[in-house]
Order: C-alpha cells, then sequence, then structure tokens
C-alpha cells in the first residue's frame, strides 16, 4: 500500500482566507465595444469628452422666437410673429431670426441663431395668407424657457463613471450619449481547471461502468461557478495519476491562467502527486485546512500562477470553492458579490454538530405561508451529485457550535446568486404521474425519498408536499390534494419468457426478483400481498419472503427493477404497467395501488401551492396515455 | 407645419399591459453544450438516463471484504484476513473474494465481486510475511458499509431536473454526473431594435453638432437592456424619417425577429411614419397610453413579428421598457424576474404628483447608517441622459395618488438586476480633486450641482456629502470631513493674446467672458470679487457686472469655459489653475478659494463614510500634482 500522507497540522480557516485571499491574480485591462460591454467592470474613469447636447436643443415641437417678443402675450393679446423658417431635428438652422421673427422647430433640433426661447405649438396657433405665415404666441416666456443648453445634460471635462462601475443598461447608455464606443476595462481573471484521477470521464464520451468510470462532475461545476463569479474557465485535459503528466499540465496552466484549480479526483495518491509537483516546482502555502470539507485543501503558486486544490467530491468542491476561491475571482473581476448571493433565513429543524470544527453545511430552502424562509440540511453523503441539485447553498457552523435550534436566524450563502429557492418543496414516492405534474410547475423541487421517509420529513414539517403510496397511515395533520390510482405488478423481459403469473411463481420457482428499497411504498404494497398469500397459505409472510430469491435486492427508482430486468439482471422487477409500457417490457399485473398527494396543513396560502392546484385541475390530466392509471 | 397627431384616446395602463403580455414571441428550442449551458433554461425534462454511480463503489481507502467475516472483531481480537489483491479508481477488479479473503480499494474504485462492504484504512494494520499480506481489521461492519451502491446517487429512470429549469453551477453538475453535454434550452428571443429619426448617430461615428446631431443612446441602452432580461438584440440600420426606408426596415426586422422595438427619435413626424407603416402593413393594437412618460407608446403586430414602439426620450425609453417589454422577453426567455430586481425603501422626500395619470418616476437610492434604504426622485429633464445613470430604478405612482409623504415605504423597480445602489452619495461642486478622490471609492454617485444646490439637497438630508467652494454659510448641522484650496482665475488661450490681467480687463475693455452657472460656487467667488473691486472704484457691484460681456452666459462644468475659450468663443473663462494646466491654456490668478467636502452628520457610521476617510487620509493625497492646490 502507497504512503499515505497524514495532514498533521490544519490551517485556520481564518488563516486559510488570508492566504487565499493574499493570492495575486492580475489580469490586464482590455479593450471591448460598447456592444461587449454588459457586466464588464470599467478599469479607468471616463470624462465626457464632448458636451451633450452638443447645441442649445429644443425640447419641444414649436417655434423658436426671442423671448423678450413675447413680453406681455396672453390669451387675449397674442403676439404675432412672422415665421420665417422651419429647423427640423438633425438639420442645420439656415436662417437667423430677428425682431419679431420666429422659425418652426421640432422637439430636438438645433435653436436657430438669434433666438433664445421656445413656445411649444399646443401655445400658437398659425396663419396663412398669400404664403406669408404668422404665428400667434398666447404665452411670455424667458430666455432659456423649453431650450436645452448645450451641455446642460452633461459638459465636455465632467466625470461621466469611475473606475470600478459594473456597466449596465444604464451606464451603456450614458456612454453612447458620450459617442464612446470602446471602453477599457478590467481583464476577467483566466482559471485554469485541471481535473485529475484516472477514473474520470467527460460527459459525452462512454462510460465504463465496470471499470469504475464516472463523468468528470467538477470540472463543469467549477467552470460555471468561476463564470458566475466573473473569471474566465479553461478547461484542460484530464490528467491522471503519473507525475510527469500532471507536472506538464499544471506548469501549462500556470503559464496560461491567473490560476490555476484542480479538483475531481478524491484518490488520496492523487492529490499526493498534486502536492509534490507545488512542492518541487512552486511554493506550497498551505495544506490542509481545519474545516469540514476543505480538509484536503491545498494552496500555492505554480511559477506562473496562483493554485488551489478543491476537495474530491462535488459538494465539497463546490462549497469549499463558493466560500474561499470565488470571492478570490471576484476581487479580481472587479465585481463584488452581489446581495442576492446571501440572505437569511431560520433552522426548520434542530442540527446538532459535534466536529469541534468549522462546518460547511449544504442546506436547501422552503418558504413557508408567510414567506419566511426555513432551512434544512442536505446531506446525501458527500460522494453524492445530486445534493448538488437538491440544495441551494451552505451555512458556516462555527467550530464552538454543536446545536443549532429549530427557529434559529442563519445567514445562507447560496451557491450561486442566480439560485432560485423552489417555488414548491415536496417529498416522498417516485411516480410517472407526478414527474408530469412537477414539469407543470415553475420552480418545484422533489426528493424522491420514498412514503415512509416522506412521511417523517412531514412530521417535522419542513416539506409543502409529500406523496405515499398504497395504504400507509398518515399520523399527521394535512389536507389530501390529490389521488389517483396506478397498476402495479412485476415486469418481465418481452414475450414473459418464465411465464410468471404472480407471486406464488416467485416463491415456488427458482426465478430471481429485483424488488425496491424498504423505503418505497411499492414496496410495501408487494410486502402486503406476499402476507395474503401466506395467510391464504397458512404460513408466515417471513417464510415466503425468505424463499423469494431477490426480495431484499433493492433497487432506487421506480424504473431502476425494471432497467435491471431489462438488462438480464432479474427475471422480475417490481413495477408499475406505466414503465413496463415505457420500456417495453411485459406486465404481470398483481393490483391497483393509491397514490395520494398531500399538503402540509400549514403551507396550503403558499403561492407554489396555488399553482400545484391549477395545474391538478388544468383540463388535460397528467394520468392522460400513462398506462394502467385511473 | 405636418399634420400632428393627437393621441385622442389613451389606453389604460393595465390593458396596455395585458395587450403587450399577449404578444406572441415563441422563439424555438436549441441544442447548446453543457459549457455554454450556463444561464439558459431547460426546454424539456431531464431523466436520468443511467445510474450514478454506475457501479458499487467504495466510498473511503481501505479494503472491500464479506462483511461476515468481521463479526465479532475489534480491538483486541481483529479479524485476520489475507489480502488478495488491489483495486485502483478507475480500474476493473480483477479478483473475485471468497471467505476470509480482502482486497485493497481505493475511494471511488469498483467493489470485487464477492465483497459485500469495506472497511476505512485506519481501522486496520497490514502484515506482510515472505510476500503474504494480511489485513488485521478492528472493528465489524455490516453488509453494505462504506459502500455506494449503484444508482444510490441517482437512477437511471429517475427525475433529474424538469422543463423551466434555470441552468446554474449546480445544474451543469447534475447534468455532467449523468454524463450529458447537450441539452435543449429555450430559445431566446430575438430583439430587433430600430433607430429612428434623422439626427441621430451612432457611437465612434463623428458628429457634427451644428446640425443638430446627437448619439444615438436607447439602441445602446435597450439592446444592453433586452440582453439583461434574456433576449439577443440585433441592431438594425439607422432609419430616417423616409416612410419607404422605415417600411422596408420594419418589416425586415419583423420577418428576423421575434419581436422590433423603434425607439431613439423624439419627432413626431418619425413616429408618425412608423404609426403609418404599421397601420399599412401589419395590425395596430394600442396608440398610446395612460403613464407619463409612455403616451406615445405604439403596439403592434407586423407581419413577421410582435412590435412595440417606445418613447424616444432615453430615461422614457429605458421605464417603458423595463415596465412594460422587459416581462415579456423574460417570459419568452423562460426566466422569471429575478428578486433582486425590486426592492423596498422609504421615500427621502416628498412628492406632490398632481398629473390625474399613472406616473414612472425616476428614482435614485441611498442607505441611511442604520441600513434602510431611501428614495429620492431623480429629475434632470426628460431629455438628459445623465438621469439614466444617476437614477437606480423607478417608482410607479397610481393615477389616484396626489402625495406622497416622506418616509413612506415605496417599491423600486431597479433598472437592471444588477443594478447597485451607490455606497456614498454626494452633491455640489465640481472639482478635479474630487474626482480623484471619488476614483478610490467603491461606488459613488456624485452630482455636480453646485454649492448652492447642494446645500440644499443636505437641508432635504437626502445625502452623505456635499462638496462646497467659496465662502458659502453652511446652515445645516455637519462634519467637515476635509478641506483644501484650489487656485482660481481667468483661463485665457496660450500666449495670453489679449494680456488679460485681472477682472478689470473684463470690465474697461471689449473682452468676452465665459462665466459659471449661478449654481457654481466658483461664480460666487468671482461676483465677490467684483464686488470688492466696486468698492474700490466706489460703484456698485451692478453696474461693474453690467459692464462685463458674457458674465452672464453660463457653462456648467468646472471645465467648460475653459474649453469655450479654446474653441474661440470667448476671451476668458473662469476656471481653475488646474484645468488651465490640463488643457495647456493660460491662467491669470485671482486668488484661492476653499473647497469644504462636509458630511451628513447622521450618515457618518455608513460603511461608505469609512471607505471616504481611508481614502481622505491615504499615504498618497488626491491633491498631488494637480497644480495650484494645497
Amino acid at each position: 500500500m502507497s504512503e499515505r500522507r497524514e495532514f498533521r497540522e490544519l490551517t485556520d480557516p481564518d488563516v486559510a482566507h488570508e492566504i487565499v485571499d493574499d493570492l495575486e491574480l492580475d489580469p490586464a485591462p482590455e479593450r471591448v465595444s460598447l456592444t461587449d460591454a454588459r457586466g464588464r467592470v470599467l478599469a479607468e474613469r471616463v470624462d465626457a469628452d464632448l458636451d451633450v447636447p452638443g447645441f442649445d436643443r429644443a425640447s419641444l415641437d414649436g417655434y423658436a422666437l426671442r423671448a423678450k417678443d413675447t413680453f406681455g402675450a396672453d390669451e387675449v393679446d397674442p403676439a404675432r410673429l412672422d415665421v420665417i423658417g422651419v429647423v427640423h431635428a438633425g438639420a442645420e438652422p439656415d436662417v437667423e431670426l430677428g425682431e419679431g421673427e420666429a422659425v418652426e422647430i421640432s422637439t430636438g433640433a438645433v435653436m436657430p441663431p438669434g433666438a433664445d426661447a421656445m413656445v411649444p405649438v399646443e401655445q400658437t396657433d398659425e396663419e396663412r395668407v398669400d404664403g406669408q405665415r404668422t404665428v400667434l404666441v398666447r404665452t411670455a416666456v424667458a430666455p432659456g424657457d423649453n431650450v436645452m443648453l448645450a451641455g446642460a445634460d452633461i459638459a465636455a471635462g465632467e466625470r461621466a463613471l469611475g473606475p470600478g462601475t459594473r456597466l449596465t443598461a444604464r451606464e451603456i447608455g450614458l456612454l453612447s450619449a458620450l459617442g464612446v464606443n470602446e471602453v477599457s476595462v478590467r481583464g476577467k481573471p483566466t482559471v485554469g481547471i485541471v481535473s485529475t484521477g484516472d477514473e474520470l470521464v467527460r460527459p459525452g464520451e462512454p462510460l465504463n461502468s465496470d471499470a469504475g468510470q464516472i463523468y468528470d462532475v467538477n470540472s463543469y461545476t467549477i467552470a460555471t461557478a468561476v463564470e458566475e463569479a466573473g473569471g474566465e474557465p479553461v478547461l484542460y485535459p484530464h490528467a491522471g495519476d503519473d507525475y510527469e503528466e500532471m507536472e506538464r499540465i499544471l506548469i501549462e496552466a500556470g503559464e496560461e491562467c491567473d490560476l490555476v484549480l484542480s479538483s475531481g479526483s478524491t484518490s488520496a495518491s492523487a492529490v499526493d502527486v498534486i502536492y509534490r509537483v507545488i512542492e518541487d516546482r512552486g511554493e506550497l502555502l498551505l495544506h490542509g485546512v481545519a474545516i469540514k470539507p476543505g480538509k484536503p485543501m491545498l494552496v500555492g503558486e505554480l511559477p506562473g500562477g496562483a493554485y488551489v486544490g478543491l476537495p474530491g467530491y462535488p459538494v465539497s468542491a463546490m462549497m469549499t470553492f463558493r466560500v474561499f476561491v470565488a470571492p478570490l475571482v471576484r476581487e479580481a473581476a472587479g465585481l463584488p458579490e452581489p446581495d442576492s448571493a446571501t440572505l437569511t433565513g431560520e433552522m426548520a429543524t434542530e442540527i446538532r454538530h459535534d466536529q469541534g470544527r468549522r462546518r460547511l453545511m449544504p442546506v436547501g430552502l422552503v418558504e413557508n405561508a408567510h414567506g419566511d424562509r426555513l432551512v434544512y440540511p442536505v446531506d446525501k453523503g458527500s460522494g453524492a451529485t445530486t445534493s448538488l441539485a437538491d440544495a441551494d447553498g451552505l451555512v458556516t457552523i462555527g467550530a464552538e457550535t454543536d446545536y443549532l435550534a429549530a427557529g434559529e436566524s442563519v445567514t445562507v450563502t447560496l451557491f450561486s446568486p442566480d439560485v432560485r429557492p423552489p417555488t414548491l418543496f415536496g417529498v416522498g414516492e417516485d411516480d410517472p404521474a407526478l414527474s408530469r405534474l412537477l414539469d407543470r410547475l415553475s420552480n418545484p423541487r422533489y426528493l424522491s425519498i420514498g412514503t415512509r421517509q416522506g412521511l417523517r420529513r412531514l412530521r417535522e414539517g419542513v416539506p409543502d408536499i409529500v406523496v405515499t403510496s398504497g395504504s400507509a397511515s398518515v399520523d399527521v395533520e394535512h389536507e389530501v390534494l390529490a389521488t389517483w390510482k396506478r397498476e402495479w405488478g412485476l415486469i418481465v423481459p418481452a414475450g414473459n419468457p418464465e411465464g410468471i403469473e404472480g407471486i406464488p411463481d416467485l416463491v415456488d420457482r427458482d426465478l430471481r426478483l429485483i424488488n425496491r428499497t424498504t423505503d418505497s411504498g411499492l414496496r410495501t404494497t408487494l410486502g402486503e400481498a406476499v402476507a395474503e398469500l401466506a395467510d391464504e397459505r397458512g404460513t408466515t409472510r417471513h417464510e415466503l419472503v425468505e424463499s423469494i430469491d431477490g426480495f431484499e435486492l433493492a433497487a432506487r427508482a421506480h424504473e431502476s427493477p425494471a432497467r435491471k430486468v431489462a438488462a438480464g439482471a432479474g427475471d422480475a422487477g417490481l413495477g408499475l404497467r406505466a414503465t413496463a409500457t415505457k420500456l417495453d417490457l411485459e406486465f404481470v399485473p398483481l393490483g391497483t395501488e393509491t397514490v395520494r398527494l398531500l399538503g402540509n396543513s400549514d403551507r396550503m396560502g403558499k403561492a407554489g401551492m396555488s399553482e400545484l392546484r391549477d395545474a391538478l385541475t388544468a383540463a388535460d390530466s397528467v394520468l392522460d396515455g400513462l398506462a394502467g392509471y385511473q
């Protein structure tokens, strides 16, 4: 067994933050055209180079004139002026006004020489006699009235936008007013991402599961998170655990990028190889942080740029990036963290924590009927990639904190500023009709944790809805929002080669069943059917279960047993007629069971609940066309 | 004068919202690679197509074994198993376990056949005798311990992500785990932008101000706002007021885009031309809305797509887009408005409103020392492009509301979700040293409205700081944060061709002065110097002022008089030595005046104020290298 490196002295997390913050990413400013400038950050101040407007400008449609020619004019005794010409917007005046004269003028046109005010058309009448135009002005105006003087909006030499300004629509509008079509903006820090581990395969390429291959998750998660923080990710070819290859890739990435992140492998040997490259070729600043997760974090300098090694598990990598690295990238990009990137909520359940170490806890968010945000921990195990999508962010728990009470206020660091907490949070049984129902909601979250676990969560008061199947009794206040029936049975290969007709075949013959996990309501339903058969036969349920090969062999999702049967891993799988139809397998019906969609009584007033009710009462039912549903 | 169309029946704004919302933009879904998917919205549900992990996976480094071989094992009496092989991550096991056997295994590696559990290395010791490896297992494990079963994370057939899901880092992580490298996302609605008006010039092109040309602001503002709302802007060539040309461009844009916006012109004739094109070639759905601004808004259908005409003034166009059109674009893009796009605050001052019509009021935001957001109206006149940058968003005031009290709570619709309200809000005198100081702050807003207006705003309690010059007395509580002295005088052409030595030259000779506006503290200082001269001569200030040609000819910003002198528009301009130096002009000193940077006493605790104090006490002074400063 290779020597395994022990992390003896873990760095204090606050010190680790300082070390990371001190890394120098210094992207060079670049010039971009105005049409590419959105979201960028000005590298330097922009002063106005010209007056806006560049001329004295009529603010309305009407007549340009000399203010003193209107003194004393009113409705009863209008001033009468000769109209000696017209100025349209975008045209140079070709007349000069004298006493008693006026010029017709359009909004935005140049005030003709000699005019010092204008009167809007609504306060005038025009007479035309033998081609001679006369305007009757029914109001008196002062010099400057209805005229925007040159430079009145912004004058040449004025400070228009400061360095560090993030360019949104309004700033781009101001720049275009100044005639600026190119600006100097802060460069985006380039972040090289080196994924490590021999087992990783890029999405889209074929996967050999038998050889333990898995798709690379961290490279894509972190690349996206780099973009969200204002950086420019660069994906490097996959590095195995080989020293030479790792050295070559890390050095190359360090030379080409402002920051290099490695991520992907959970293998100690890959981490060891990186550690040695950094020690040999660069400088190691930190190895291991007293935070969970984050213990294996590495920080150093490569010849060309800074380096941070993230933990291998997806949720750990994401949280470590978010807490330690995203602020560094944002700082280099000149983009402060948006207010929307953190929010406060109250713990939905209590949390006990006896780490004696600071902890980053992935959490989900759910709103109650009053719009208060409740925070609940998400823990599917650190290897789970789905917990990335099941969590909205993280809560940092101090080393000295061993208990968070339900109702306690906590700050949630969202994974991305764009993360939208769900509009409706459901848990329980998985079901094809339910999936269709969820498709009709704007932003639901649903965790398929089975009937039993679902009901437990409802008792804790966290989810908005729970979906049960079978005859489970519900010992917590709830409202029944919908029920439907689904046909269940055994899914067998096309043509039913073993001629399976029901449970007795499984008990009496040498056939292999693929069952669901104990959390599944469908397994409970099967168990009840087995118990019934036991009654008929005058034996025990246990006895029969023992003689069904594979009764304990559990598969997680509603399609899993059928897929295993299709793959030849069993003779029959517990499942639904709809699944058999979808996967072109044969179905042996054993009965129908009821699926119940139950609402948390405290949440009936939520907007997401109204949307759910609308979806349930829509003209086209989610059951339409699903085999075996009613 | 051309016939001007009157808007006789204005549509109710709520009805206008319905008409706009009913426009059908239906961008076709597109397939994008995972690396381009950030921020996009899933067009359809993504179900898992494979189990994750795809195999039973060791969760830790250690030994794979049969659980029952460890029954009863503990520290005192460890189980002894033969180590018959090794499985690394990413490798296919080449051994099958029998009774009493173990296999060394890495985190993430495939569990070898025969093994049903694993023990972490920390709970073992290994002995090696003559090449024969034996592991001593100091704990008992149950089947499944430290193993992540195939599909435990997500199982084939499970619903992974629903339609309408916005893809952030976490969702992209989940997709990559599923091996998905391309997804079907909702198309971005294409929005054609047709700018109208003969007077508009694209930024970067030369401008003829004498001919009333101005830079096109709306096209760029609206294009950016379209992107911010999730659409794809397409800028069309400029259309003049010619019917044929307008028709051709509108029809082309309608065929190529989901939505066409026209914007840019404030001229009634351009609007008339568009109106006729829509009537002749498409369908006019709405003309004029009972909202200020928005009266000239047009809504219709072109042969190929929907059409909305925005008002011509930049702030009006922006507000109308934000309130009426952005929701339509967002809806088509599948992107709900982020929570950060609206916020609440309380009115900093009272507002009287006697429109009898709904009104969109541009507003700025400032935080007080307690972190409460104060909202103040921004009104530089509807033609001003700078008010775009001086405002953070808008407040909608109902037609029935004629008064908003100071302290009243209002909802602010931000121009963009990314708009960051300023960290410090200042008003008052403009000054080169102040501009440098502002450059050192993270996100200040400063309005150059002169000393007098600045002090008025301070009395109203709105700004954080005010900058005064000259001897203005301050009759409101404040703290003096900094003072500096600047040399002022007359700026004359290089070589001082008229040999100007001081104010007497202006009074006694036929010379033309370019003064500052009455709001400027510098003008007050000049006025005081003239009054002193009047005393010496035993005459009145008024008398002397009358004999200075151009004393009333005001220019807005501190560089404006100097620039006008440089352009030959005057013989001397009121200004600062620093400006003369910067613009390579000659300077005739008349005195020094004091610039005072005053803090609003109620705001001294703000974070922005600390940043200001840090900038003021920085080692390198903002005065360094500025001519005439001390």
